[in-house]
């Protein structure tokens, strides 16, 4: 058995990370650490989770490294940081969920981020968790930047056109509608039920944090910079985010032929289902599981792509991507855990 | 023209007040006063009313008294006290749309409010304002007392009943349901969008602070005491609250005759709509109006009457009665300004 | 492994068991039968199971006896009739999910659903399928009448005080709140998104068809019969039912002796979850789960206990609890297959 | 006072004009025509509307035309033309609400709508009912085609970068959310409560009707042929759109000169606001009004403006808009019976 703890367990994230650890075969969740919740049960703190034996409690870094094999960290930037040398020193594996190990440059952290990075060595070494794209480099990891969730979905909607050099240009768009729970569990009028149902609205238009992290990784891809518009949208649902991407396509490409792109891309990727021609991605159909439904249209007098993806945000673009990686890391069935349905309706 | 002002105005209480006294034709807003906002405009805090050209600002109790004909206090308990006795001292109406002018038994408001009550004696004048029930006093009242949500939901079920003396027993059951923008709006991440959305729960079972109002209102109307069983329930929708209300009824009666009561009290009454036998109230049909829509079933067998009705908790519950007392006080149209139909759909 | 295949399995209680026999561990699911959907795979009809590889069949009931070890039917009233004789004859297990075989006494059957019932001696031996009071007869069915929802959760918010012989008088006020997937996968424009959004309101009062059923088991654990008031609301959730139970109590009980006797008759259950002072339940903690929570309440001066139930629907209302007759049936593990919690939020 | 009529009163579009005819103080509503609910009250049918003494009734074109000064046809396309010939002749104004007179060339219509035309020229002298675009002509014209919700949103995002010239080629790119009353009141298992709620998914993408008249209308303010890529999205709200439009612009342009062509633009302009730096349009902002709220924001390095807009589809998409033309038809101030502002929350 896995001993895995999580760090920062109350919030939205954390309590995925518990309900998957939970019923994983190979893992036993040995430290729930909050420092808020320190000395509830897991069911008072989630109703959901009510029965479950598990207690929150507040434990030193250290402490949560010597009980576990692998740590969670979901927790606000910063967190990781300090978890990271200690479980490095102690030989145990660590996934960040937050941005502190995403970025291979250390600049555009700190630009960003606005703090200063304490273990640029380390951050050297951490690998971008999204197995899709950098599954080997995941299995010999150490320390994971679990990729943030409008990354993911812009990320996986055009790593086959990228890899390929299919991009005409260097310019994407990237219109994504985000779930609520994406801002996490908080205390802020602007997020209560009142204000927010009913509600589609465009935010932090062009100045995204998430926008050098999906630079970053298209460019890799690409082998070229590219450039990203992204424009968030609240959208009322719990869970879930459909990015709309927008990309010019070199001359001499149909939909056929770059959808044959993205089934050679994602050929035999166990949570990546691509839609027929005529179908398109819903929140409905990957909320509470691992997988990012991807469709593909394609105009050829304007010779651009439309790609939709659809992922749980905290699933695919949170915590049971985090589990992927882990089932990677500890050379288990990628899928153990982590396999489940969404519910319908 | 009136001179309205609004104490706390930037609740929802407060936003539907100035939307609805915007509008209406015979009132000028003079004094919007929030120490929240003090200095933003109307658009800056509720975007719905972009375009508008008041501006929020903190004034002293004597100021706001000195710039209106009418103060409507949508604040707190314990503000409005400090209110009345400068309205009155003014010759100005005070219309409270919170607790402290609602009780005749001064012991009662100050159990359950916790805070002992500064001004008696107006408390003794202060008129309950339902008009349905207390029309003639209202006209004639400086300061109103604006019922509770839940209460005005109740009590407008039962009157017909009560008044006429059917009533078997003295318990009363209020079942009611009601939309978050009752609680406020409030930074709790208990209101967040992500917790209540998809969420129906009772809360305060047998405990909630609307209790002593409705018992009060309702004994009234019987000429005896009646004790109310009264469990609230939180619904996903932002406006409205229906409660179901179950009461014995002494032998002899039908529907029809039970109906004929309904009908009679209600006579003329511009803003309850009676519906026909098979037909039930819900939100929608009264979401952001000042109607009461009611429904009456009867069980023979069982004796008992189930009446079902549905107010939007911000409109027939708050504001818009709160504008009907108004109009009621100066002598004007009752319906002016609040005529309007909900939205469907 | 247990063949189990499912006739009318494309409405949403179908689809829950897809979800549920797919991940149970000792299940083959190998026919899934509907006439609109015959020829279609499972992901055309629910996109949430895009890349399960089932296809959905018209097949004849004989053939789908002989195919399976036991027979779940979602269909409308009057089709599990027609199976029970030919799985009964061939020694195969059926599991109604409708209300054929719900019912001791042939007349009520009859009488709510305008249809004469084609085999009694089958009903007469049929056992309502609800574990928590009838488990052992259960384990010895082989055709099992699955409560309806909303039966389930008003019967066990009273079993305890029913079997204790507590009840005073025999009228039971049950004032529940469903959400709107109770009703199916409709083409009703009645049931339109933009109908029932923001929607909340009772029907069928006092004439649901659920009133029989519920009156039939309330009836048997009082040993007397037990008269119910019932008011089905329609909230805007997708999965849950919160019931709220009224029931008066003899003289000389407290919340505590009353608590007591719920926490000695579900003792043991792994699905009965009994909440705290203070705390009640809701839809979102037991959504996609087969839990049901239990609140319990009392007024001492009225003697009346408030029970709260809540469930899911398809659920231990539905989909679970068949799954967990099933699992009785077959000498499993009562909760393998349906031990998941719920998402959160 | 002016007559009006609705033929195709009893959807979602024509529940509005009631609504909002009733309202008007210069308009008497003298006919609802519906074929499907010819007898029934307007309660019966909108039970928002109980009270109303509006009855529906199935009358012939000549006779509604007969009855009325101005007709508003809320029917699907294809109804409309049969009513033109009819209001011409008798000297009586036509506001078409469907797409039946929104074109230029006729060979497009036929193209998209696979219907001839009957009344070719009628089309050639209607005019395009977008008051901020065809103000002058609206005045005089007496036959409107009332624009869509979608091409309301788009062309109003880019109507003051098109006149003034600026766009840098001729590719736009439209992103577009949409709630679900846009769909009408349909009876489509696709569209109940629990296949939407918590769904948000693009749909006809690159093959939506409303492409051809975006794109005749773009391409009249700009001088030139503008293409369009355009995805609708369908989010869980009732009313509204947000429509984010992707805009290259020549070189020398800043956020701010940009911003002028916008105020320039819309000086004046009753119903649009113009948001500040920062702040962004949202759907609970404009819902149930007439306002077209609009944000810019401009990415230098990329030289693209982001344009965000927000409607309501019912209203400023539909309903209120054509009660603005006919403000302007019949010389009344714009804003009678239409300058209500939006619920909050």
């Amino acid at each position: 058995m896995i001993k895995a703890g999580i760090a920062g367990a109350s919030g939205y994230t954390g309590g995925e990370l518990i309900r998957l650890l939970h019923g994983h075969p190979d893992v036993e969740l040995t430290v729930l650490s909050s420092r808020t919740y320190s000395g509830k049960s897991v069911g008072e703190v989630f109703s959901s989770l009510r029965g479950l034996d598990y207690q929150f409690e507040e434990l030193a870094p250290e402490e949560i490294v010597a009980e576990t094999d692998v740590i969670f960290v979901a927790a606000p930037h910063g967190v990781a940081m300090g978890y990271a040398p200690l479980a490095k020193a102690a030989g145990k594996k660590m996934i960040d969920l937050g941005p502190d190990f995403r970025f291979k440059d250390i600049s555009v952290y700190e630009q960003w981020y606005k703090i200063p990075h304490s273990c640029p060595h380390l951050l050297a070494e951490a690998v971008y968790g999204l197995p899709e794209v950098h599954r080997s480099a995941i299995a010999k990891a150490s320390i994971i930047g679990n990729p943030g969730c409008y990354p993911t979905s812009i990320i996986l909607a055009l790593a086959p056109l990228l890899q390929a050099g299919v991009l005409d240009g260097s310019l994407i768009i990237a219109d994504s509608k985000s779930g609520v729970s994406g801002a996490g569990r908080k205390a802020d009028a602007g997020y209560n039920f009142c204000e927010l149902t009913q509600e589609v609205r465009p935010y932090g238009v062009l100045q995204h944090r998430h926008v050098p992290e999906i630079e970053q990784e298209l460019s890799l891809l690409a082998g070229a910079s590219v450039k990203t518009l992204f424009t968030p949208h609240l959208v009322p649902v719990i869970r879930g985010i459909v990015s709309t991407v927008y990309a010019r396509i070199k001359p001499g490409y149909s939909r056929e032929s770059l959808g044959d792109l993205f089934a050679q891309y994602y050929r035999g990727e166990p949570f990546i289902r691509l839609l027929g021609a005529g179908s398109h991605p819903g929140t409905k159909a990957v909320a509470g599981s691992n997988y990012c439904d991807i469709s593909l249209d394609f105009d050829p007098t304007a010779s651009t792509a439309v790609v939709a993806t659809a992922i749980d945000n905290l699933g695919k673009g949170a915590a049971s991507q985090a589990v992927q990686c882990m089932n990677i890391m500890f050379g288990l069935d990628e899928a153990v855990g982590i396999a489940g349905f969404p519910l319908f309706p």
